[in-house]
């Protein structure tokens, strides 16, 4: 359906998977209600190629592996997504083209289709219920592929906006000096035996976290404010 | 929308997770048509609870993840799906409730309330086109908790203990109304225009933490004695 390969063009871009091919869509090509449910993903459906077979479709590949969640009475090495990442790269390294082959959205890949691959991709899931559609399983594929290839871009990503200013140990330091004095004032730490521990245990909640040097103008603030103001 | 929720009880069924929690569901609730959508995964659905409040959805939890793509102005731990699943199986191992929070399909988490929450999860995919839907969402962070279920789970028992009592949300979330209160009262959030963003600076600085239970108790204590004691 034009749906199921309109999803599967979003969890692609989603990705960072370029290359579709398409094997004997069933209504035809190009397909606007593919591109109704793209959402953004139109380029990948424009560049999509489609083939009369199987075999043309992957005909250049070097290596590839079949997506299927039943294991048939095939010698193939079982892969989950993250170790098909790992080969997929390896194979991309040495300058091979790779494929990953998906099913019918309902039937999945017959057992001759699924001989025509180097490796069988099965993405574990729970027993109780193991069964995903067809764009999920592109997505957790190509998901498992982006985390490898884009090991340098995650670091990018979440450092994606300002890294605010984290305050130093000494203005940490001088929001403690000044809750302690004010609470000395207060007569919260009063108990000499207890105020060293009590001291010791404040530091901790405010020395362990990263603090903004904003936050700590807030605690000031609060502190002061507290203080000066009888609240009750 | 129902179909939403019933995708994400589908999502849930794939990946192993079981308590499905939600915030004043927007048709109402049961939905017919979330249990339309869930197909098979009726279980999760009937088993769900319902809230009014995000603050009595996450009452009992001590560590809360809230999901954006966008990354605000907090300094909040950021996690990808894997360092967020090891995270949960740290808490999980050591007793406590961890809970992954996730928003509206279209708009998703407001800031406050992802104010709420102890980390951000914010998953790695193409800058060219990195939005999920809610349940693509929920079926990569579930898939790396079931990854690391299904293999780590043995490792992780010997570091049970090495978590502190950590409050939950309900008793941080007390802590910061008694301050917000106290402020009230001592006139630090008196200019209206300002009082909503002062609010959420205060919640990022005491919920974003891991404060132990006793820690919370201090605080109340160094709360109420700078508010009732004049300190100069």
């Amino acid at each position: 359906m034009g749906e199921n390969i309109g999803a599967v063009a979003r969890a692609m871009m989603n990705t960072g998977l370029d290359e579709l091919r398409l094997v004997e869509p069933r209504d035809g090509w190009p397909n606007p209600a593919a591109t109704a449910m793209a959402a953004g993903a139109d380029r990948i459906l424009e560049a999509a190629t489609v083939f009369s077979s199987l075999d043309d479709a992957i005909a250049d590949c070097h290596w590839v592996a079949a997506t299927t969640a039943r294991l048939r009475d095939m010698v193939k090495p079982v892969l989950s997504p993250r170790e098909l990442a790992g080969t997929l790269n390896t194979y991309s390294q040495a300058g091979q083209r790779t494929a990953i082959l998906f099913g019918r959205e309902r039937s999945g890949l017959t057992n001759d289709e699924t001989a025509r691959a180097n490796a069988i991709l099965t993405i574990p899931l729970s027993p109780e219920h193991p069964s995903l559609n067809l764009a999920q399983a592109v997505l957790l594929a190509g998901y498992e592929w982006f985390q490898l290839a884009g090991t340098d871009r995650h670091a990018d990503v979440t450092n994606a906006g300002s890294v605010p200013d984290v305050a130093d140990r000494r203005e940490v330091e001088q929001l403690t000096a000044n809750l302690i004095a004010r609470l000395d004032a207060s007569g919260f730490l009063s108990l000499p035996d207890k105020r060293p521990r009590m001291i010791r245990n404040l530091r901790n909640i405010f020395e362990r976290h990263d603090l903004t040097q904003q936050e700590v103008n807030t605690l000031h603030g609060v502190f002061k404010s507290l203080a000066t103001r009888r609240a009750d």
